[in-house]
């Protein structure tokens, strides 16, 4: 007999911010992990990207939907090459094979954003080089937390 | 040969406020329909809550993730009643077979929310009244559009 | 820290056969339950449908997808009534939103389905009498095993 | 406006049988394409798996549903050595993170399964290799009906 999953809830402003990985993305770009699901294998973040910060190339291998709540992010190379330039409050759905060959913050930036599998982080000829999935977002949040001090650690 | 899903985008702030139905809620909530997936049943929306307003009972068949942006949501009767009260920016996950008797938002309230599968809205003892999904979603938004004069038409 | 969901094996013909519900069904259809997902809403099972037997007229509020192992079924009236007639070996798939109203099985038949979200059973008018996902599912499941003989007890 | 989904059928038996790929298994592998669901990013297979067969190291990134038609299939080194050994008819569920050293058919065997996102294939250090989704496995299976003679295509 499976139980019904416990309902979660999170106070953003409460939850500190760890930097996302230098060999991932540029510019200081910083996260809260605010969900993961095991099952699914989906998770949900916020992001913190200042003037000048992107992401490195990628694959959403399944769907992802974000809400820019400031600032603006270039995807897929911005409006105008082809992709498109969201300006807070902005909505997008980037689908399954979305390839994102560089994700950028003109100006200081925050998005809330929710994915199904992994992020595959990828080289220039789209070899993959790191899978950032569900398992790999909780272990690197885990790791951030046991490292801060302990006035600033969350309550289990 | 199937193509990978376009990308989408939505300007937030230019879609117009629809009345969410009075059948379903109570105090003047409004809503702004960002996208469906057909394929998966998924959907996303964006609501305004009034202070005093409500949501009738429902079930979450499966699960939904919000972020409130603004003000303040008593889910599951709200903390004092063993549920969860949300103050913005505040993030919740909401499991399938979550039961909401009723959710209510003590102040001007605003949040965003991702669901897959669709709401039940239900009796007091549980008998189903309403199926809302992806279908009945973009259905109603549609035929809100539909009723909107020209000059507030969103542009195909 | 949430752990990976353990693996499941299940020995399908060391399963009983449950009577599957009259009000949703004619003709003697039986069925084993073979696994739940609480987080997804998703659920799997095998059924067993006499020659002359019929599911009741329903929705797929998700996709489903079966593979017929034995016999013949005709889906959304069969292949001469515009919907398909699947033949043993066949595999079908069914979008979330498709309307069932009558899926009959002309030969003694059996197959194995894995179903995304709640099936919604309807009156012929659309108006919903049962919506049965994950927890309906594995309630019945277990209440049918609590009511066999000890010996034919599957070892928890 | 977007519509729901079409339906689909697939008479298993006479797709053509396509050689999985030698550079991610061993023995002989065959596969049919039954489906893929590009916005979630799901796909089904059919798979013929010739006795001593068996699958390189890979990891599932999102859940997988299997049920063995024919012969036995030691999952996760088999029950010996802690993982499964389905004996046909059997049904498996491997979690989103199940990694698969290796996947072997002592007899003959056939199993249909559905993968909800991509397999990783690995090194045996756990380092990516290739990412098999529904992209992948569609570009495949289109370049294999490609390559047949014109008597064995199946009618579009």
């Amino acid at each position: 007999m499976k139980d019904q999953i416990a309902e979660e809830y999170v106070q953003v402003d409460a939850e500190p911010w760890a930097p996302f990985p230098e060999a991932l993305s540029a510019g200081g770009i910083r996260w809260k992990l605010l969900h993961v699901s095991p099952e699914m294998g989906s998770w949900t973040a916020y992001f913190d990207c200042p003037k000048g910060s992107s992401f490195n190339a990628h694959i959403h291998q399944g769907p992802g939907e974000y809400l820019l709540t400031k600032g603006r992010m270039d995807v897929r190379g911005g409006k105008d090459a082809g992709g498109d330039t969201a300006v807070a409050p902005g909505y997008g759905y980037e689908s399954s094979g979305a390839r994102h060959d560089q994700t950028a913050f003109p100006v200081d930036s925050e998005f809330y954003m929710t994915f199904l599998g992994p992020l595959v982080f990828i080289t220039p000829d789209g070899q993959p080089v790191a899978v950032v999935g569900w398992k790999e977002v909780q272990g690197a949040w885990q790791a951030f937390l046991a490292s801060q001090p302990a006035q600033q650690k969350k309550a289990a």
